[in-house]
């Protein structure tokens, strides 16, 4: 019996990203680039009542990555890390995720804040942003120890 | 040129759910089951770290989801709404997303709390959770008036 899933594209990102080295990464990385959610034509009624949400999971394919490395040392680290504990695109299974806001919708698209994919990058869902574990509760691991060494060397 | 994708499950969830009825949804549904999430053994370098950080995204595969519907009530309102603005099982790509809290790791096996998945479901990605949206940069759209409707009728 397999396990596999075939996952089909419900839409596309139009960023003003192009190349990956265009996308803010590594410390303070800001993510405010402003950009659209085309979804296709078919799956419009699936965004009904949408507007309502002011912060949207957006659930796609890193399509331009092109391999796995179940180890990898991030931009914000000199050490390596497990895939599972990074946001590293060369994952076992292709899939970003990233919070967007909502700033608006016409018809198919969703115009949002907040991208970090590139242009052309193939949605697979989208869904609403309900509620947010406090930040006092977060313990962030080798990324919160790195940014702690950082603010001691500066 | 196809932009399908192929995705193939890195680890299963043992959870007390077996069955869709026994898990808990609608107004205060609290998910505080907990289980443990199964690596399979040649993805557990990836694992690599993971104990640092309090909570995970788990991105998981609806896999007793027979269909898709575009519009669904939820059991939070009597009204119908897309289904990228719920979280219905019935979506386009039968993709879950769940945050959970780690609170250990025994080589392959995470174990957690919040699960709100079936046992056996497949996983197929899991990423730190790294930040939050304040809760008080929160609308909710339809799920916060439904709410507000059911407190004024209390």
């Amino acid at each position: 019996m397999s396990k596999d899933v075939l996952m089909r594209p419900v839409g596309f990102v139009r960023s003003p990203y192009s190349e990956t080295a265009q996308v803010p990464k590594g410390f303070g990385a800001q993510h405010e680039a402003e950009g659209t959610i085309e979804i296709l034509p078919e799956y419009e009624p699936g965004l009904t009542d949408i507007e309502g949400f002011s912060h949207l999971y957006v659930i796609w394919v890193f399509d331009r990555s092109d391999r796995c490395e179940l180890l990898g040392t991030p931009p914000t680290d000199t050490k390596p890390h497990g895939v599972f504990a990074t946001r590293s695109p060369r994952r076992p299974n292709p899939i970003g995720l990233t919070v967007v806001r909502l700033i608006g919708r016409d018809g198919p698209r969703l115009q949002v804040v907040g991208l970090d994919m590139l242009d052309g990058t193939p949605i697979l869902d989208i869904k609403p942003y309900l509620s947010s574990i406090p930040e006092t509760d977060l313990r962030r691991g080798w990324l919160g120890e790195a940014e702690a060494r950082r603010r001691s060397e500066a």
